[in-house]
């Protein structure tokens, strides 16, 4: 069997969590790592594989390429990458800025068909298997109610915002979904919950040298948006505690279905991750999927998909006759 | 839009909730029971709904039949009825037992290939939802270990086993996942377990007049394969007791893979049902894959599949675009 030769676009903590990803996957080959930078100011971990320049990319020059994995962010690299590269190759992105899905999807699944190619958007957790999760609940219990918790894990767009305001020299901020919430929707209440009542915030905080702590504290609580809504601890600690405990990205979460079949008898279904590392987790999830894309196109699909779109079977290396056999 | 016409095969506890489940699924219509018995004698729920012969459905005559739900039991029923079936119709059963799944698919495949129709096989929770856990789990985390246990619920085949027993007028048993070990499973710490380190069995039991209880308790407790590998308790109550308190069909479950990233990082993915009602719940998924079935087929699929064959999307009266924006 010929390996599926992945190429990464985007070196950051997803591109690196790819790069490892691969080497779990014995299926699935790095040909390369591309790069906006002068490829020789780059190090990555694999041994014997190039980091080449994104002109190697253009005009469908890297034929070395069955899917390229876009590892860039959704705020400006991925609006941009994903339908251009999708003209050319087959493409998987981690696409997780919900409302603007529809208009993403609507401008790769334009390039992916001009090029003929699949180009598979918006995988990984949330959204990801997370979103598989509402569709099956959804489905399965069609008189029911959906809940969503996400921690207790980093959030990066809090942590920055807390880094952002004035005397803060650093920050981790943590969400943390909360317990009796949960065991309400678990309970089959079917509870209506409020932002507050559903997940609290927890910020670790390193200060400047005389700042003011207390102002710190109420312009992180008073935060719209961020903060205001929840009900939010604030911790000072120094820059070394951050670094020794507060250095890792973990995260996880919850999504909960809760219905009644149509005699009445009510049903819950709880889908939970625990993540040691959200980027390393998400790379797997990438991996697989760009599996199920190589697959896809082999047989002549072209087009954006979600993961909506994929059958389980095309995401694992084993045979439809093995994974009846052993997991069905 | 036209609605997903849907004949049900065997009207026991499946047939009946696939009877209501079509109640919860306004594209699906319900357009006849069908039985081996004479019709005049079965009665079903709906109304203005006809029970027909299962004559009416040789040589392919139900025309108006979209998708055949067969609800016979997997030891005799279906084994020669989705084979049979399959030739003339789209149809959808639950067939679980597991090591006969390679047997049973490609007696399916055959038929529906000949047919040119769509024979959806194993589909319930598990097999079912559990085994597309199972897969998205090995996918995402290819080192790891899987872990499924059942209940707390009523298993039908050992409530059998202990009614069997001479003294014995009538009995329920529920398997019960331990907790000791479902914590230490979602603690990662991937341990290997016995069959009496997963689950508990708790018998409820109503002796016959002048039975021994002892004897009875006895026999229960050191039967092969059903008991003996397990810490038992039996509980002697009365007939009163047990119509009053044991009468439903509760069951569920849980599904997990423990794993790291190729970074070191531990994952801990976990799947869990709590079902009021083991029958309805699996009558649920299987109206949702008929719809499945029956898009596959209008687009010219034929032959046997899977859960892990059908791609999500085919699961939803929802159209892409509204899938995409309400739960991506």
């Amino acid at each position: 069997m010929t390996a599926i030769r992945i190429g990464i676009m985007g070196y950051g903590n997803i591109g690196r969590g790819v790069e490892r990803a691969i080497s779990q996957n014995p299926d699935t080959e790095l040909v390369g790592v591309f790069t906006r930078r002068d490829p020789s100011t780059v190090q990555i971990a694999t041994e014997n594989v190039p980091v080449r320049s994104v002109d190697d990319l253009e005009n469908g020059a890297a034929t070395d390429v069955d899917v390229l994995i876009l590892c860039g962010g959704s705020a400006t690299d991925l609006p941009e990458q994903t339908p251009r590269y999708a003209k050319m190759y087959n493409v998987v992105d981690s696409f997780d800025t919900h409302a603007n899905i529809p208009e993403h999807f609507a401008a790769v699944d334009a390039a992916a068909k001009e090029g003929g190619h699949v180009g598979l958007i918006s995988c990984g957790w949330d959204p990801g298997l997370f979103s598989l999760e509402r569709l099956f609940g959804n489905v399965i219990l069609p008189e029911g109610a959906d809940y969503t918790f996400w921690g207790r894990g980093v959030s990066q767009g809090h942590s920055d915002a807390v880094r952002r305001i004035e005397g803060v020299a650093d920050a981790k901020q943590y969400t943390v979904p909360v317990e009796a919430a949960l065991d309400a929707v678990r309970a089959g209440e079917n509870p209506d919950l409020t932002t507050r009542q559903k997940h609290t915030r927890e910020c670790y905080v390193v200060l400047e040298e005389g700042a003011d702590a207390a102002e710190v504290e109420r312009q992180i609580k008073e935060m719209p948006n961020y903060f205001a809504d929840y009900d939010t601890t604030v911790h000072f600690i120094s820059q070394e505690e951050l670094t020794r405990d507060h250095s890792e990205m973990p995260h996880g979460g919850f999504v909960l279905r809760s219905g009644k079949t149509a005699g009445g008898y009510p049903c819950v279904i709880e889908y939970s991750l625990k993540l040691g590392s959200n980027p390393e987790f998400t790379a797997n999830a990438l991996v697989a999927y760009a599996r199920a894309v190589h697959r896809m196109s082999e047989e002549g699909a072209a087009g954006a998909k979600t993961v909506f779109d994929i059958a389980p079977a095309y995401l694992s290396p084993l045979s439809g006759e093995q994974l009846r056999a052993s997991l069905l």
